[in-house]
């Protein structure tokens, strides 16, 4: 559902949401999250499906755009030689890829006999943020079937906050998680979606910034005001990350969705982020319109564009989608103990 | 000078500013207007010499980011590929790039008998927007002795707005131009300066952002509601650009200040672009402390770089200047009328 | 034309030629020349017109590879943005690329009126090598009209050797220039073709290879044994630089066009060049097919691309037109006596 | 060792190989191999060490160069954005990715308590090629004790050919696998070594040049002449990839290791690839000279360079050093039979 109208959150969109206002209402997409909470571990996965048929035979193309290379996602590099992804997108913690890589791998294969002897390999997108500040993330606490689990629990609807890969992230002082929503635009007098999903884990505390509004100065001076010596808090410095995932089904070519990839970084400059060092700051944007056979008797293909000319559309509906599902990640956490006795905040206290 | 504090223009800075509160704060760096304006013509030129000397044979490291590559500018791939800069730094209109790669070619020529001969070519830096809403661009006004003029009379202090390669840019539905800033930063106990000038010629009409305060929306009502019809406003699009060179003596290797200069896009996002698809939007960042002689006895050469795990420091003071520097440019620049009739009115007329 | 078969030179190429064996093959590409000979004046231009229609107002599909960076082309990063060629392509001297962009902007300004008033400004593409080791280049002698006239008399035939832009360009020891060929390849039972025109000026004396052949060697010991003292020869470093412009009617994205200029590389590897420093080796592939309006009611428009699973084919198609271009500029380039008493020797005299 | 002379094999090389004639010629590299060979299973894990202390502590600084990004190593996008490698280097098959990520986090893990506690994460680099041509790829044989015991028993001598992660390779109709070469270069008269391993899974069979001899397309007439119906020959198309491993002491800088990587095209070019589609051509270059500490009280450091003037001297000596590599691998690889009756002989039953 997003952010309700209640909680006063003004974004100042241009572009009306869709009906769930998550990535969801991209026709096709849907999403499933394993959420592992328990003393120290703060951890799980949260799963994108860009459709439901065989994603290796029936490609959708996509762009990355690496914002901010301190990061460990697997993928990205076929990504930006192909133009293509073939497996569903996973989202967990740094230390959780491996495992989830070879999870992925093992889905993929199950389908697909000829992977691997009639054909190539297959390319697992794996994504994540470092979830160290509440998540034992040494324990290496992500299982195969955690991964397993959430590609096979993936709906359209779905929770938001701090679950799934979200479940031990922190956003701007504040705890963090996943987060979505969509726009709807038109374009040739038809309605197109264009739908994010986020999983939140960067920014220095004080620095959260809504719809212009510098709420993170001003509930830092009530907190370090009112913070006991015992809460401790450990913020050495602005390391995080954050994965945003763009879909739409406006058919956009792989340059085009690297374009509209890349425009996340305006989001995060509208929340409060400069895109710190440590700050593994990931973009890939996705379309369902324009796929791509694996196996095809012809080997000439269409394909769609927009006319660059006018695709500022998708660039305002993205900017903003991801923009309202970071701060929904933040809206929807609850307030999580960790590891270490650490203890990050729901927003929510604050509004 | 910058914004004086009687504008009320609250930005939230974390880091001070320097003296002049511009590039030139960094040492050695000076600038240069030549600025036209006769009817129809409302064009001109800047030029930045990052140091004093021969540039050719004491070059500087730099770095570049093609945040949007819908731009003309000329000489980013060396820098790219060799992480120096070998002359200085020219803006001007989009036509102007090549008499203005002609005449920078020809001063470098002077002061350098081997080009050509002994060695090498140059590699000319040559930046630009385009100022044809207020400019009659498809007469190429800007001549080789502009150029000229602009490289021989460079100084420490020099004016901001409507002024050199600024004369007839646009920005944010306001009359853009050359806005400059500069931050102070300790690091290592010594203190640093990071400084910005950027030439304005982006984004729509109505999204200018100050401050998190959305006064290009208040703005936009109230014109759109005094507009008189003969006043013609031709704005088709988010058609512009902007230019934002970031100088520092902080010792940062090539590859840190195209870190450095990748997050002027959060300053982007933050005045309310979303880096629209006609939007040339170039960043370049240049040290004067590692310089890169063209002749050496000695192959093997000392550089510095910064640790990346504190450069979030650089990184901030560089997204304030180039913030604020759009916002300076905007601050100084008086309305002006220039081709078709067009107006652009200064922001001042409406603090 | 290309190499006669009385040339004895083997390349052992999979795929056969076209009817010219030029890049011209691909129907609706000319070429032109100005050549510019006179004592030190060693220089010229080489215009390549992708098609035959307003090149601003249906553009040709394009990508880039940047495989050296060393290098003065203007136009790139607009390619590399947007995926699109809107001009014809000069090739000309270093020093002649600011005056070579002033007269195509001027061209293109003739033909659009509506460029720089209703529309945005345009992407001058303009390519260079350094021609200074027979040139006088300092001299400045590219003048606008020798651009223009190279754009107003394309043809589909044109020479090779020492004409055009590469009239001074010097390759591998010997004197390089302008060489072209084309090979034929059938994808879904129809013939395309897949040409190139490559402006060689790279590579350091004794390197050369042809079809294996360590040829380069050879020569080098012959003309080392016989040299007199009065034959200066001023071969300081592998200083040059390489153009290549791949043109073909396969319809592929710009995504896949950058990955056939990529493979550029191999055919610099199989003639004998390291891509050395100081060579700036650039190249730039376009498809005629698949053609993008700068105007259009339909915002999404249909493109095509080959199933990369296959791309194979153009990419070796590809490595062999460049290869073999660049071997016959060397075969047709005459010896040339030019500026400071150099002389270059054309290949032919060692065959 | 490397090439034995009496193997009559003609590379004409400029500079001369070290001591071991290896990558281990680099002061303080080692490398270690675990085979894996049963049957259907032909796979393995090989690990290099760019040098003996705690590289998590004490970086090296690295570039990458993604020649074709039809690959799914680990770590890259990390190395691009900081410049540096933090873990040792495991190659080993596509598959084994996700359980060597894991393995060598542990690894990592073990010998710094600080990671994921009072510091970030950390970057585990796992390159791969496909060894599905006879290797049982599907059944993901690679463990996470091979991987540690790899990590555990690397030297400065090893072996070359059909061990470690290259045991289940092809390479241009032979078996592929691990090959190593050095070149001794001297820069400021001090003697440097480059040295490269590399793991080949490329090439269509008949592409093989050696030195310039078109060998391959001589010995697959033969072949093809006497192969018997029974020996099945799984050559669908030019699958495979290379992962190219450079390390040098030459005290480069990370941009300019990213040149010396981007080469190892050239030596490709060289032996017969044109970088096919479905190859996965990776080169990474490090350097044992500018080592980056994890923690520092000084956040400004020292680093070297070379002058790019005259860095050929190490782009030719990486150019040759992969090019022997790629033979040596192929030279010493002996006959394998593997997974669904699939052959690939040595080289060597052919010279």
């Amino acid at each position: 559902m997003g952010i309700p109208k209640e909680a006063k959150i003004e974004l100042f969109p241009k572009w009306k949401s869709g009906k769930l206002n998550k990535i969801t209402d991209v026709p096709g997409v849907t999403v499933g999250h394993v959420t592992k909470k328990d003393g120290e571990i703060n951890t799980g996965v949260t799963a994108i499906l860009p459709h439901q048929g065989n994603m290796f035979k029936d490609k959708v193309m996509a762009g990355v755009s690496v914002i901010n290379g301190f990061g460990k996602s697997a993928g990205l590099i076929q990504i930006e030689e192909l133009g293509t992804i073939e497996t569903p997108i996973v989202l967990t913690n740094t230390f959780g890829v491996g495992t989830a890589t070879v999870a992925l791998t093992k889905y993929m294969l199950k389908d697909n006999p000829d992977i691997g002897v009639d054909t190539g390999t297959v390319n697992c997108v794996v994504t994540e943020c470092n979830d160290g500040r509440l998540n034992d993330i040494r324990g290496l606490h992500v299982t195969e079937e955690d991964v397993l689990e959430a590609l096979n629990n993936t709906d359209t609807d779905f929770e938001e906050g701090a679950v799934g890969g979200g479940t031990g992230m922190v956003c701007l002082g504040f705890k963090g998680g996943i987060g979505s929503a969509s726009k709807i635009v038109t374009i040739d007098n038809k309605e197109f979606t264009v739908g994010a999903l986020v999983m939140s884990n960067f920014g220095a505390d004080g620095n959260l910034v809504i719809g212009g509004d510098h709420v993170g100065k001003r509930i830092k001076e009530i907190r370090d005001a009112k913070r006991k010596p015992e809460t401790k808090v450990d913020d050495y410095q602005d390391k995080g990350s954050i994965i945003m995932i763009i879909a739409t089904d406006v058919p956009l070519s792989e340059r085009q969705l690297k374009r509209v990839a890349k425009r996340a970084m305006i989001s995060l400059g509208r929340v409060g982020s400069f895109c710190g060092d440590g700050s593994g700051d990931i973009a890939i944007a996705f379309t369902t319109a324009n796929r791509m056979p694996h196996y095809s008797d012809k080997l000439i293909l269409d394909a769609q564009l927009m006319l660059d000319d006018r695709i500022d559309i998708v660039f305002e509906a993205a900017v903003e989608a991801v923009e309202e599902s970071i701060i929904s990640s933040l809206y929807h956490a609850e307030t999580v103990k960790g590891v270490r006795g650490n203890v990050y905040e729901g927003l929510r206290n604050y509004l």
